[in-house]
This record gives C-alpha cells, structure tokens and sequence, in this order.
C-alpha cells in the first residue's frame, strides 16, 4: 500500500470514529496538493467544528514541521474551529492535541503521553 | 473530458469563487460514494457555514432528485450549516438557491429566473 493510500486508509478510520461518536465528518479532496490551504477532514456536530489533519506513525515518537500547524491554524481561524492534530500510533491507536498548544514550540514532537485520548 | 471529471472542474471552479468572496472552501474526497452521506463542498467565513451539492447543465432546465434534497438537507442539519444548491448553467454562469426552500415539492425543477445570482 502506497504512503498515500495508507494516509486516505487512516482518514476513513478517523471520518468513520467521528460518525461514530454524534460526529458528520468528511474528508478532504486534494488536501495537500490544493492551491488553497485545507485540512484532511472536517467535522461537526452542530456545536463543535473540527479541522484535523491527521499523521500515523510506527515510531513512538511523531515530528511535525511548524508549517503544518500554522496551516492548520489559519484555516482553523478562517472557517471556524478548533485545530486538531489526530495521530494514529501503531499498536496504541488515536491520540488528539490541540494545535493551538503547539503554537508557540520550535521543535513539535507529539507522543502518546503528553496528548488526549478523546477529540 | 468525463462526466465526472467535469464535475469536479465545476466544483474547483466554485471553491475558487468562494475564496475570493471572503469564504474558507473545501472539496469534499469521494462525496456521492462515500458510505457517509455527503456534499460536494463545504465553506464558512466563521459566521455562515455552507454546505454545497454542485450541478452543472447544458439546458435552461434543471431537474433535481427529492433524494438529493433530502440528502443535502440531512447533513447540512447534522452538521449545522445552510443548505445550498449551486447550479452551473452554460453561458449564464452561477446561480444559487436555499435547499430548504424544495423540500416540500414534488418535481424539483431549477431555472435561473427563480434562483439567487449570490450565495
């Protein structure tokens, strides 16, 4: 499987976790390739608006850019909603950090501990 | 050029229109396969929110299935946000209208005199 389609396969997952739990969740068309800046899903429940953009990893540590999260954040800020990081760790399953937390570091390393385990 | 992939042209082309009228847009991957219900696009400016099934005709015509209606109008609820029908006609360009203003009839059939030239 394909970095890429391994990345939609873990999307599903996460759309189908949100529908699951009183979310409507979609996913993105050409997130990351789109001229405008977009997340990987977008989710509702009438009161809550989520933008996530969602990473899986095999290590037990996950390293993000601070590009990420400032896309993130201005998307967030334009559509209205909170950012979201959603990491699916290997064996550990989901785990969410808000990335307006994440704002302000210089190096952006997630693990499991330091991140919630609901959205 | 398929019919699909035409369609997705439209739907860029709509994403397009509203960036540069102040919204935050997305295409929504794989909507009308999804196991989900789903719409084409979905926007916000932070205060309106828009969920968008996107049509395109070569008539002065357009007739809608009650099941699109019905679909759009249940995850615009789900989601919290405006039902909007967006019609592309040929030489005439966009035209809009508030979905839940169909619900009730019997034959959806759209021209452009009776819809909206803004979202």
């Amino acid at each position: 499987m394909s970095k890429k389609s391994r990345g939609c396969d873990y999307e599903r997952k996460l759309v189908n976790y949100l529908f699951n739990n009183g979310y409507w969740a979609v996913r993105v068309a050409g997130s990351g390739s789109s001229k405008h800046p977009s997340p990987d899903i977008i989710a509702s429940n009438g009161l809550r608006v989520l933008i996530i953009e969602v990473k899986s990893t095999q290590a037990s540590i996950l390293y993000l850019k601070k590009e990420t999260i400032s896309k993130l954040l201005l998307f967030a800020k334009g559509f209205g909603g909170e950012p979201i990081i959603a990491v699916h760790y290997l064996r550990k399953g989901w785990y969410f950090k808000n990335a307006k937390e994440l704002s302000r570091l210089s190096v952006i390393k997630l693990i499991p501990e330091e991140m919630n385990r609901q959205i």
